[in-house]
C-alpha cells in the first residue's frame, strides 16, 4: 500500500490508508489510546482499541519511527476532523534516547543554547519546522520575482584569493599551502556578470569572521543577492527590490500559507511605493524628535533605524523603508557618488520593522573612477574584477537581502539563530 | 524613452526604439558602417550613413558600452531578420584595454588557460553565455521537479567541525582562532533534515581540496543534493532522481531553446525507466567484452564507465544508465548494505554518457547500525549527526548530482572548467 500524507487524508473517508511518521505524543486511558502520529505535512490522530496493541505502544518513547495502516475515519472530536481507527502498527526505529524537551508542546520549553546544541530534536518541533518552510518559500519567491525580470541565477565562488571590501572580518583558508579567504559576499563577482548576463541573483552562503555575539549577525548566513545593468540610477535598483520584496511575499502567502497560520504570523504588505527618506533629512527628523545630536554622523545606530521603522509605520502605514543617500565614509569603495551631493552616495538601505534587512545602491562603472576610488589600495588583488571594467561595463546597480534577517523579523523572531537550521558564531561550530 | 532588448525588437516594426548594450563588432563600408550591438538578449545591426557618426564610432574599441536610438526596419538582409536606422548613439562607458581575443568569431580562439584568466571578456562570448543559462535553466529544473514532489530547500553550514565523510581532502579554516573544515558535502545535515522535513534539497558549494588536476574535478563545485526519507530501499531514490534529471532537460527545453540552440545542442531524452546494470554483471560484462581482468576490483574504472555509457546507448539507446549495488568497500560508512549480499550496498551511481554524474543510494538509519559502520572512528566530532539517529530516523536515501559535470556533459564540453564561471583548482584562485 502506498503511503499517504496525514494532509491528504480527508479524502480517503472510509478506506485503509498507510501513514508514516513519528509517535508525537500518546494519552492511555482505561480502553482506549489516542495516539498522535507526525510526518511531514501533519499530524494525525490514531486511535488504538486492542488491548496488546496498546500494551506494545505504551513502551514506545516519542519520535519512535512507525507505520501505521488504518481505516480514516471523519469525526468532529478529532484534532484535524478525523482520525485512524482499527490500526496495526509498524515499528521502522526506536529512538536510543529521550528527546532533550517535549516535542507535543506548542512553544518548546528551553533556551536558545539548549535548543541550538540540540538542533537535530529541536528542529523536529512543528514550529521550527513551519520557519524552515517560510524561509524556503522566501527563497523561492526571490528566484520567481527576479526571473520573471530576466535575471539569470549565478554561482560564483566562496573561495577567493583577496578580501571582498575590507581586510577585516575575512576567514582564512589553507589551500593547497596558500593563503585563500572565504567570500565576504559575491559582490565583485555579481558586478562581473553585469557584463556578461546583465541581470544576476545568486542565493548562497557568505563568511563574515564577525567578533561580535549580537542577535542579528552570524559568521555564515545566506544572502540573496541581485545586480543589474543599464540603471539610470539607484532609483531603479530600489524599484526592483520592490517587486522582489512583493514576490516573496506572494509566495510566502501561497506556498507555506499552513506554516503561516501555524506561527500565527501574517504576511505584510509590501506597498506599491515603498516609502522612503533621505539619509541626512532623517537624522534632522530624529534629532528634533528625540533631541539627542545625530545629524552629521556618518551612520544610523540601530536606534535610529528602529526610530525610522515607527515613523514610517506611523507616516505611512508600511512596514518597509527606504533610506538613501548614505555618507560616503560609511559605504564600500564602489560606490557611486551622488553627482549632486559631494560626500553622499546613490545608496540606500532597506529598513524591515526597524532593522536593517537590504544594502544596496548603485556602483562605479567607469574602470577611472573605480581606481580613483581605491585611493592607496593595491590594485593587485582586485585583477578580475578590475578586468571587467577595462572592457567596458555598464552603469549598474544592486543589492544584498540578508534571508536569517528576513525570516526573523517576518515570523517575530528575536534572534537570527532561532531561524537558522544550524547557525555559525563566534562559540558555534556545530552541530 | 525606455530600453528594450534586442530580442523584443521586432514587434516594434516602423517605430523608434532604444538598445543598450556592448559594441560587437564593426564594419565600415564606403558610404555606410554597420554596427553590432550585443546585450542581454541577443544582437542587434545598426546601419549607419551619417558621416559624422561613422567617424565617431569607427575609433570606438570592441565592447564599448552603447545606447542606441533609432528606428526598427525589417529586412531579410540582416541577421535577425531586422536592423535599426537612422540611430543616434550614446557612449556610456569605454574600455581602457583591447579584449584579449575577439567576441564576434564564433568560437573564442584561445587556449582554456587564457580564457580562464581573462574569464571577464571570455564569459562575454554568446556561447559562454549561453552555457551559463544552461546551467541557470538545469538548477530551475532541479528545484522545479523535487518542489513538485513535496521536497523543501535547506541551507546548510559549509563551515563545520569535523570533516564530512572522510579526514582526507579538507580545507582547513582559521575559526576564530580554533580549527574548522569547509564541507566536502552537505551530506550529514541533509540527512538530519530527513527527521524534520522528510524530503529536502540544496543547491551549494562544496569543497574538495583535490589535488589532482583533472578534466572532471574542481575544489570548489556546485551540488545538487536531495534527500528523502520513508523509502522502500534505494529504487524509490532512484525513481525520484529518474524524475529529477527529467525535469532538468524539461527546464532545459523550456527555459533556455535559445541557447541550447546557439550551442547546437540537443538535449537528450531521459526514459521512462532508466536501464540499470548490477555492478558485478558489470565486470562480467566488460571483462567478457575487453579481455581486461576487472571482476573483483571494488570500484569501476573511468574507462569502464564509458564501455557502460556506450553498452546503455547500444542496447538502450540511453544516454543515461544506473549501476547498482557497489561493494562496501569504496562506499561511505553511512551507505545501506544490500540485505541479500554481504560486502554489496543498496548504493548507485548514475552514469550520463559514460561519466559518472550523480552518486546516490540508501542510507543506515537505526543508530546502532550507523556506531557499529563508524567502527574505530571517533564518534565524538559526529555528536551533531549521530543525535539525528538517537532521537529516531527513518528508512531514508538520497542523490548528488554535481551540476559541473551535467552542464559539460550537457552541451558537449571536455573539461568542467569550460562550464564553471570562475572554477577553483590545485593552481587556480583566481579570478
Amino acid at each position: 500500500m502506498e503511503r499517504t500524507f496525514t494532509s491528504d487524508l480527508a479524502a480517503q473517508s472510509g478506506r485503509r490508508v498507510r501513514v508514516a511518521g513519528w509517535l508525537h505524543h500518546q494519552r492511555q486511558l482505561a480502553r482506549v489510546a489516542f495516539v498522535l502520529v507526525r510526518d511531514a505535512a501533519g499530524i494525525v490522530q490514531v486511535v488504538v482499541e486492542d488491548e496488546g496493541l496498546r500494551a506494545r505502544l505504551d513502551v514506545l518513547p516519542p519520535d519512535t519511527v512507525v507505520e501505521v495502516e488504518g481505516t480514516v475515519t471523519l469525526t468532529d472530536q478529532a484534532p484535524g476532523g478525523l482520525e485512524l481507527h482499527d490500526p496495526e502498527v509498524r515499528v521502522l526505529s526506536t529512538p536510543t534516547v529521550t528527546m532533550p524537551f517535549e516535542l507535543r508542546r506548542p512553544e518548546l520549553n528551553a533556551q536558545l543554547p539548549t535548543l541550538l546544541d540540540h538542533a537535530a530534536a529541536a528542529l523536529r518541533h512543528p514550529r521550527r519546522r513551519a520557519v524552515a518552510r517560510v524561509a524556503a518559500a522566501s527563497v523561492a519567491g526571490f528566484r520567481a520575482a527576479l526571473d520573471a525580470l530576466d535575471f539569470t541565477e549565478v554561482h560564483t565562488p566562496k573561495l577567493v584569493a583577496s578580501a571582498t571590501e575590507t581586510g577585516a572580518n575575512v576567514f582564512a583558508v589553507d589551500y593547497f599551502g596558500r593563503r585563500a579567504h572565504l567570500a565576504q559576499s559575491p559582490q565583485f563577482y555579481k558586478q562581473t556578470m553585469v557584463g556578461v548576463l546583465e541581470r544576476v541573483y545568486e542565493v548562497g552562503p557568505v563568511f563574515r569572521a564577525e567578533p561580535h555575539d549580537t542577535a542579528r549577525h552570524l559568521a555564515e548566513y545566506v544572502s540573496l543577492d541581485a545586480e543589474m545593468g543599464f540603471i539610470g540610477d539607484h532609483a531603479d535598483v530600489m524599484a526592483v527590490l520592490r517587486s522582489t520584496l512583493a514576490g516573496m511575499v506572494d509566495a510566502v502567502r501561497t506556498r507555506a500559507p499552513g506554516d503561516m497560520a501555524a506561527l500565527d504570523v501574517t504576511p505584510p504588505e509590501v506597498p506599491a511605493e515603498i516609502p522612503s527618506v533621505d539619509f541626512t533629512t532623517a537624522q534632522h527628523m530624529i534629532e528634533a524628535d528625540t533631541g539627542e545630536p545625530t545629524v552629521g554622523e556618518a551612520d544610523l545606530a540601530p536606534t535610529h533605524e528602529r526610530w525610522i521603522g515607527e515613523w514610517a509605520r506611523r507616516e505611512h502605514g508600511s512596514d518597509f523603508v527606504f533610506v538613501t543617500g548614505y555618507p560616503a565614509a560609511k559605504r564600500p569603495f564602489y560606490t557611486h557618488p551622488d553627482p549632486a551631493r559631494p560626500g553622499f552616495t546613490n545608496s540606500f538601505d532597506l529598513l524591515f520593522r526597524g532593522i536593517e534587512l537590504v544594502t544596496g545602491g548603485q556602483r562605479l562603472h567607469r574602470y577611472e573612477d573605480v581606481m580613483a576610488a581605491l585611493g592607496d589600495q593595491d590594485p593587485g588583488p582586485l585583477a578580475g574584477y578590475l578586468d571587467a571594467f577595462r572592457y567596458g561595463m555598464p552603469p549598474h546597480g544592486g543589492f544584498a537581502i540578508g534571508l536569517e534577517r528576513w525570516t526573523a523579523r517576518l515570523v517575530g523572531a528575536a534572534n537570527v539563530r532561532e531561524v537558522t537550521l544550524f547557525p555559525r558564531d563566534l562559540n558555534r561550530l556545530s552541530p
